[in-house]
């Protein structure tokens, strides 16, 4: 079969011929509809230093990709709840049964937890081996361009409504303007959100942030509005219930803080680019009484069963999101969208096989 | 003054001259924009056997009417966060800031709560007396047939959050068809509910619930469809993860637990037409894992914050709701359209000066 | 080997030969080291309506029993967090994967989920046999009697905390006098409950329910005192916080909900002996706001978690509910035991080797 | 009458003759019966840099003190819920009642709420006057030396239990062995924490730590130990459950997250020394998908009726904590033994009047 293969330490993968996976026992065998780019993709396929640490040269080569949507062509012996014709998607975290995490609804941040398409191959080929266990049932209804995309989606499902799900007639600010945080937007829409305010950078972005349902734009980047007074200044002189960081910049965590009321929740979504980072503690947390919920991945399965809900009922379109559609083979040209600045792409969706590409242009009427 | 007063034990109310109120030293006097007719005031208009009981005869004449929406035209001495000129509503729980519930932030469910239009005169007036403590500051942008409306529409998003808030991307079933049932369908849709059912009884109900954001109707006076093969056909077989009761007839306790499935959460807001109620505990309660939560009144201030989000920010529609608008004078052809059936209405908005009829009626392009 | 079986359908059980139960490829093999007899256990063994519907002679012959503590000897191929020589008890409630609760955390509610001792054999026997998905390993400071009766205490944990968790610093109503209500009072105690009054109505078992650390005796079957006033005048006049039914009788379900104060929690864990029951919905859901927590089985593994860590730290000491131990061959004593009336047990355990018997018997001092 | 005031920006305070408080009409006046010392205090008494800027020269002068138990001799007029004769004590935070949080059951920390003893004169004094809205009337079994420090034992009960009350059967780390410290041990012994590590500096704060239930004392100045080795070696290799932070130092905060297991709960108390703060916000935060609690005062009045429960139930203990009792003249013995370092004190208590002395260490058998 076909994949795109991270064969070298250096920048870049290959579109190589591989052997078909073998499952192992409790896996089942997918055939891949379609599969889209995450920034951790993005992060391997440069080969960063993250990339150098986490995965390294020894495991190469080593298949990308772990956002997917596909059929059950073959099940393992120990697979119990998925059965061949199955459409699914995968969770990206594998959890180790034995972690108390696992053992308390939390398998999603076990400590033993593996990643997909990150401590094995993954999905940016024809087909992909998955355990049953990160293997969630899409609804018949969904597009495979959007099933594939429900794990970052999934994300932000989860960071929209962390820990608490309280967040219908309440006032947020997003801060990023990334693909999820854009998926964002628009689930913070469909949830009740009624002030939504987006801090980001690219107006290719912010425009589809709009789309999405913000009904405030803010730019990271200018400074003809200040943030802070303007968030205060529409939502009765508080500041916004509920803050969602997304960028994790030295700014980003600075404002996110003075964004938010005294009372208000923030959550911690967007990695520090900086260890440790410099928190005003005092008044962003103790003094301001305020909750920080950290985000990790997305709740097996409670955050897929209300992702698939947002789409199977049309309630959240996601149309908005996916700009840029290719086959598996053209990787490169996707993998160029992600990378280039000023940005100007939020999902890119990868196809293996031609004919479903052309199906999902014909839906979205390109 | 003009107001709408019982006067006589007996059907019936009377438009007639009475003093405008004296304010006690923490009360706010309001000049009435607008009142709509509860269902509360049509069992005093009837002088129904609860009525009797819990008014009684000794209390009359009384002032009808606790939903509203006016003008602070004076404030006593000690009131502290009014002022004159604030645009208002009314919680009716008028709490006793001595209950042990107003000081665990559940004044709405006191022991020695009154409330508003019941235990003392209400707001079917041109003027009427509050205590500041039940005052709602209301967004200017909200036209008072909105606002009035706030006091069902906060029970109706009360009962749809209840005590967890967690909604978005689940399915409920909301059982009856009266007004806050229809106030309910917009708020779920508003709050990310993904697949709402409405079962009620009258077609001109029905079709509104529709406007407000069903996706599927079903008639209890019906037996043309198997309601519950009918939910559980459209949850995976599982039935609802939410049902929301507003009808508390015996059909609708025994039906609303099996709508429910195992797990979920099942709204108590309806009042049970049968003391002691039939309720099948065991399958609906405890093998059923479900949880139960009594709803009573709105919680102060938290669902009224919703509440004025959720229509400052034209998320929520209310206006097919308002299926009627009178003058005050006009109250009895009010009353009636909320007494016959079949029903064919849902809230009556009353206007104690003619001009804001006519400027409601430019609004709504009437 | 030698086990507890239900041969016939009628009364009783035979000690017998029965060959070492064969593991499945996701199971273990247990060598039980302590057993105790659960209610269910007696309902089977006098083969009684609720038996010979949910079990059914065509099952039989089927070893009883559920509540254990042994150790592993043997694990089937696709076991994955258990070894052999670990010290288990097992979870009663086996979940299929596939359940919609299995994959939100509520696995211990699944639609399919099957029964240990119900739906397959039980562990009244030298070994037995379980999934290892239901596997939970004791911290191996707890003794076998001890660990054996998790089960029934995490019951009892699980009623006690219920689904919020929020019981320190409020009072209690227990309802009830049997082991897993004795346990419970052992549990309120420890988690800070701090009124605690215990409605029962046997000398023998209340006595326990003091030295588990109840503040009030309460008789159900004695009209000395109103209960009712009882529980208003050691509360402030409002009721409990928190009351909790294991009783299930129409008493019990119209007294528990007179005890509890406006805006409080009932959870429902006792089985109602009526069909439907009759329930002061009005006054005792809506009305008082309150929330009604249903309660089946144990958090899978959140309540073992808590149990594990309450019995390990010593905080919670459940010696005085152990009111009888035996070798397992004597099981007809410890069923005699747990039917006679007036009662005067609470839990029995059983030894299949005399040696850990008298192991127990040597660490309580007897 | 006499009370001790802040004459002077230096450091110290004069004991001296003032004029007995004029009440508002909405405050009672109260004749103190017990106060006690606060860190607060000492920061006035030493008129720091925080002293400076917050309460400033022109504030003085003012008496000192928040902590305190008295009966009420006088009300104002507006006055409601309290009685004279009533046994109160006083929430410090003055709430505005137009604030948002006020109005969304967060009054603890509202936008314009005042400090008792900071923005207006305290009770360190014979009389003082405190609005009627932070009275809490205390039980009358609660000794006045115990019902003065239930404020600062409020904060330990509002950082132990947090906004989700979720710890029985937890694992906690308690960083920092002052005075809120120890009472949060206590705390969190009596709701079910089932393994308690103190982390202090002191030997005498330590030995309090451990008669108030700590499992663990682990020195944060002293290197014998690998804390975090330690805790996890405790907690089968995880980290612990919930983190609760009283100190602010670098260390702390640099530890706190790295003592917490993945998807555990750290609460935010102790104001950071350094701001900005240095936090791993990656790996403590994010990637562990933590929840951090922000905890400012005392829930109003959720955290005071759980202590009052505590208290008069004899569950909780807290006399190990009060370690020094003067005459409300000896305040100066007070504050010194509050300052000296290495520390030897916890809670110091003022009596006005020396016969409450006296019975107050008749009742310790002093």
């Amino acid at each position: 079969m076909n994949a795109v293969v991270k064969v070298r330490p250096e920048l870049g993968a290959v579109y190589q011929q591989v052997d078909i996976p073998r499952i192992a026992p409790d896996e089942v065998l997918v055939k891949v509809r379609a599969t889209s780019i995450c920034g951790t993709d993005v992060h391997i396929y440069k080969w960063d230093p993250w990339s150098q640490g986490r995965i390294g040269e020894k495991a190469l080569p080593q298949t990308l990709g772990h956002e997917v949507a596909g059929e059950v062509v073959e099940i393992g012996p120990e697979v119990k709840r998925i059965s061949v014709g199955d459409y699914i998607s995968a969770e990206t975290h594998i959890p180790h049964p034995g972690d108390l995490q696992a053992l308390l609804c939390q398998m999603h941040i076990g400590e033993r937890m593996r990643i997909l398409g990150v401590d094995c191959n993954g999905a940016f080929a024809e087909y992909f081996a998955v355990p049953e266990v990160v293997c969630w049932i899409n609804d018949k209804s969904i597009p495979p361009e959007f099933a594939s995309i429900q794990e970052p989606l999934g994300n932000a499902t989860y960071a929209v409504l962390a820990e608490d799900n309280d967040v219908a007639g309440k006032s947020m600010v997003l801060i990023g303007d990334g693909p999820i945080s854009l998926l964002a937007v628009g689930v913070a829409r469909v949830c009740g959100v009624t002030n939504i305010f987006l801090v980001g950078k690219y107006d290719f972005n912010m425009e589809i942030g709009r789309k999405m349902g913000a009904d405030h734009l803010l730019y990271a980047n200018k400074d003809d509005v200040d943030r802070v007074a303007y968030i205060k200044d529409h939502t009765g002189g508080y500041g916004a219930d509920l803050v969602l960081d997304m960028a994790g910049s030295p700014q980003a965590l600075d404002e996110g803080f003075k964004f938010l009321r005294k009372g208000g929740r923030f959550t911690a979504f967007g990695i520090s680019s900086e260890t440790p980072a410099a928190i005003d503690y005092n008044n962003g947390i103790v003094f301001k009484g305020s909750q920080v919920h950290g985000i990790s991945g997305r709740k097996m399965f409670d955050t897929w069963y209300r992702v698939r809900n947002f789409l199977s009922s049309g309630r959240l379109d996601i149309a908005p999101v996916i700009t840029h559609m290719f086959t598996l083979e053209e990787y490169e040209t996707g993998f160029n969208e992600m990378i280039k600045r000023p940005r100007a792409s939020a999902k890119v969706v990868l196809f293996p096989d031609p004919a479903e590409l052309e199906a999902a242009k014909k839906r979205r009427g390109i």
